[in-house]
């Protein structure tokens, strides 16, 4: 077992989201981060992406802990199934464990693991490691990025984080501790990379403060239905005490967005003024009500996606209501998202989002905030992660403007190891890695050869042929067709017709292959290529 | 016949594509555009979307002609399959008519038509109407916009337009001409509203110039790759005359770029100097090289798209190639486009896209642009067209702001006709109205269920169970079941054989309609839903 210091990402590098990192020094190693990741829009099917955490699960003897920078769902989101296979100590802030602790609890797997709460100064002694916390500003409280001082020298893992002074719950980047805990430099830092490609400094949470302020004066005498993730906390606080400002009661409906919000009242990370939260029928008037719903990637079955299309139980939308989105489309979910605000309007509804006026910011910094943050860190190398390829080469031309060579920056993938005695750095043999989707009951069940059957069926449906032979295989009776999403049957008689005609010649001249043949035939009619699956059956 | 003057949309309301616009009046009627839309990401298979036109042609006795405002798909790609109905003349500047000629020579309807160019000057008659058009910037050059003199006040049809003072090719929008041709007012503008919830002015294409030409002198020593729309001419003029300025040689790679090169040199709407095309395997170093490519929306079969693969024959990325990105993410390509930048970084290439540097600027005008338009018209009706709900609606709001009524803007639907004497306006029933969608050589014939199956498919894939059966309805053999897209069979020995007892016990019970229970056990074992077809087969 070599005594180099090893850093292998598990997830987060090439796409956002399951974020998992693996830090290990001989026999013993620490994870930071074991989150999920959304699927994209042609992963039919998935529910969620796991890292590959197969790693981790091999060598559970050496794991000495996962450190949480934060309880997004993207950081914390695959414990549930990595702690299937393992026992382990989880630390983390008083919120990110209270977080998991709920995750674990529904899943009964609280028994799995110790939940250490990351005292605020001091280090935490994990094996050979010693890790200790610095507060960033983020868009969900008592975020932190985390210093790792390892036998080699020291590493931060800057979390996700961005560098506004003046952010919702006053919680900023405190860079002064950063370089308090790592008074003799920094052997490798690894920087979040998501806004890599966005110039200039993260807007503060003050703008989108104001402009809320704006709005609900403006829509004075109407009711206000807001729209936001359930993980904004900050937005959240700042919503519920902006309506306690203007006279309003706020009623929740969706029901992440009510459980965060009870658990983050529980752990004190939400002032909720008394008798402001009402329930979602409670007789107040329009005027006097701001709804705070979910729904703002019009997700279908969210609480403002259900208002839109007229089928939510306790709510219905009003001429006159003011609406406001307040959040970021994340990329893929911006047709669900303009078909729900469409729906709005159509309702009589006035819709507050996107460039019309600032109702939300990034929790990321910018180019911007990604320079300050090299610069207050000058670690000798850089590892971007949480990002695409195109941001974390992006990271890496950021890095080169303030000074840092192209051999200083190691752009990594999932599963490939950055090895350093304390000086050099270098890269060794990638391990094979799988994204792990969970589809249902099934994780890891579903893989290429599945996935690519569901995206042709997508297309142009299937077509199965059932073909009564007898046991010379000579037909003994009429061809006949099952099909689903190809053309419509009962227009297709001709189709159909033409099917049949082919099979029998096929079977006549002894061709035991008819995929083919059909598959060309339906072509050449539709230039449609379901899926054709002849099947004989031995009558 | 009533003697009113009668606007029916056919398409352009409600989604960004397929425009068109009957204007009749008695027995006479005119259609302006005739488009095709994109389909979204939800509608599987579909390759095109066209307007529902069966109005036009069930009337097309009352057809005086089909006047177009330019040369996009979204405004003359229809033509071909409406031809196959009825023959007319179609009327619009020569390249608007130069891409309609060369579509239907491809589908061999030439003959259905008759083109004619619109004077710039003077009036075309048409029926009771007279047609002039007016010059608008707009992303392709020769486009218009359109007043129509009618028994009972004058239209005006703006086309796509911004307000730009220094476009490509020097062509402004033309209000002067538009005042002097409506001096007793206008009674209806049917308004743009594709950017209605954009702030501001479209900034300039000056600056895109400007941008590209600093670009070039960065990548000094470098090749250079751009990627565009093969529609956007004016930005291929730009990006041909800086490659000249720089000392550079051009070669296209992509059909729909040859031809519109082509065809636009051929028509004298794009100079190119002496010399400056050469073919993608010229001997040119690369230094002295400008590869213009299709595939801004990152489309898999483009040709930016087989570089970033690694399959394009004639061009290889190499690292230190700057590839731009010149044209904006049209709404659901976002993660086809992200994935096709982030193979080119990983080949190594510098991206220049989105945010990072203003390589592209929208053809349509932002609010103060359509607010420009609103007060140079000053229509005693608005009809927002070209644009989504959301788009219409805020059209609405925004000729509120200067000094319009509600009642004075009218937000219709495609189907809805708005008709007017010249003073009052109201609306009529509505048509009933549906999408045609093309799927292969299928126009009009996969409809919602073969759209549901799909959908449904492409989740959870199918079983097909074979059951054996003699003529009492008895099991006389082993069911089989054929499946794609649900679960790897070869893995699932214990679901299937859990099928097959389930058939069995179901069969003997003389249970007929076995979905339910089969649908059921799957869902059990493993929360999917696919579709299940049980067929008995008599042996």
């Amino acid at each position: 077992m070599s005594k180099h210091l090893k850093i292998l990402p598990l997830g987060g590098l090439g796409g956002i989201g399951k974020n998992m990192t693996v830090i290990e020094y001989g026999h013993n190693m620490i994870v930071v981060d074991c989150g999920v990741m959304f699927p994209a829009n042609d992963m039919y099917g998935i529910d969620l992406v796991l890292p590959d955490f197969e790693y981790v699960v091999k060598n559970q003897d050496r794991l000495r802990g996962i450190f949480l920078t934060h309880g997004h769902m993207d950081h914390i989101g695959a414990l549930p199934y990595l702690l299937q296979h393992l026992e382990t100590t989880i630390y983390g802030t008083p919120l990110t464990l209270g977080l998991v602790q709920r995750q674990l609890e529904e899943k009964q797997l609280l028994h799995k693991a110790q939940l250490r709460v990351l005292p605020k100064e001091g280090w935490t002694q994990a094996g050979p490691f010693r890790v200790s916390p610095f507060a960033v500003a983020h868009s969900i409280p008592d975020a932190v990025g985390l210093v790792i001082d390892t036998p080699v020298g020291k590493i931060v893992h800057t979390g996700d984080y961005k560098m506004d002074e003046t952010p919702s719950g006053g919680r900023t980047t405190d860079l002064q501790r950063l370089r308090e805990l790592t008074p003799n430099g920094v052997l490798a830092m690894l920087g979040d990379s998501t806004n890599a490609d966005q110039p200039g400094f993260t807007e503060t949470e003050q703008v989108v403060r104001e402009t809320l302020d704006r709005l609900f004066a403006e829509a004075r005498g109407r009711r206000i239905i807001i729209a936001t993730f359930s993980s904004l906390l900050a937005r959240l606080q700042e919503i519920i005490t902006l309506a306690h400002q203007h006279g309003r009661k706020v009623a929740l409906t969706g029901r992440s967005l009510e459980e965060n919000v009870q658990l983050a009242r529980e752990l004190g990370y939400l002032q909720v003024p008394e008798n402001t939260l009402v329930d979602a029928q409670a007789k107040v008037r329009p005027e006097n009500l701001v709804i705070l719903a979910t729904g703002s990637q019009g997700e279908p079955r969210s609480a403002l996606n259900k208002m839109a299309e007229g089928s939510h139980r306790q709510v219905q939308i009003r001429p006159g209501d003011t609406i406001i989105i307040s959040g970021g489309a994340i990329p893929g979910n911006e047709e669900d998202i303009s078909r729900m605000i469409n729906k709005l309007f159509e309702r009589g509804a006035n819709v507050i989002y996107g460039p019309m006026a600032t109702v939300h910011v990034s929790g990321h910094g910018n180019r911007g905030d990604m320079r300050a943050m090299l610069e207050a860190v000058q670690p000798r190398y850089l590892i971007p992660v949480h990002g695409e390829s195109r941001h974390l080469y992006l990271h890496r031309q950021l890095a080169q403007e303030v000074g840092m060579t192209a051999e200083q920056v190691f752009i990594l993938k999932e599963g490939l190891p950055w090895l350093s005695d304390g000086q050099r750095a270098w890269t060794d043999n990638a391990l094979p890695m799988a994204d792990v989707w969970v589809d249902g009951r099934l994780v890891g069940e579903i893989g290429e050869v599945v996935m690519r059957d569901r995206q042709r069926l997508s297309q142009d449906g299937f077509v199965v042929a059932l073909i009564p032979v007898n046991r010379k295989r000579q037909l003994v009776g009429e061809p006949q067709f099952v099909s689903r999403g190809f053309v419509q049957l009962e227009q297709s008689s001709d189709l159909l017709n033409a099917g049949r005609k082919e099979i029998k010649r096929q079977v006549k001249q002894g061709n035991q292959d008819l995929r083919a043949s059909l598959e060309t035939l339906f072509y050449q009619a539709t230039q449609l290529r379901p899926v054709v699956l002849p099947q004989f059956i031995q009558v």
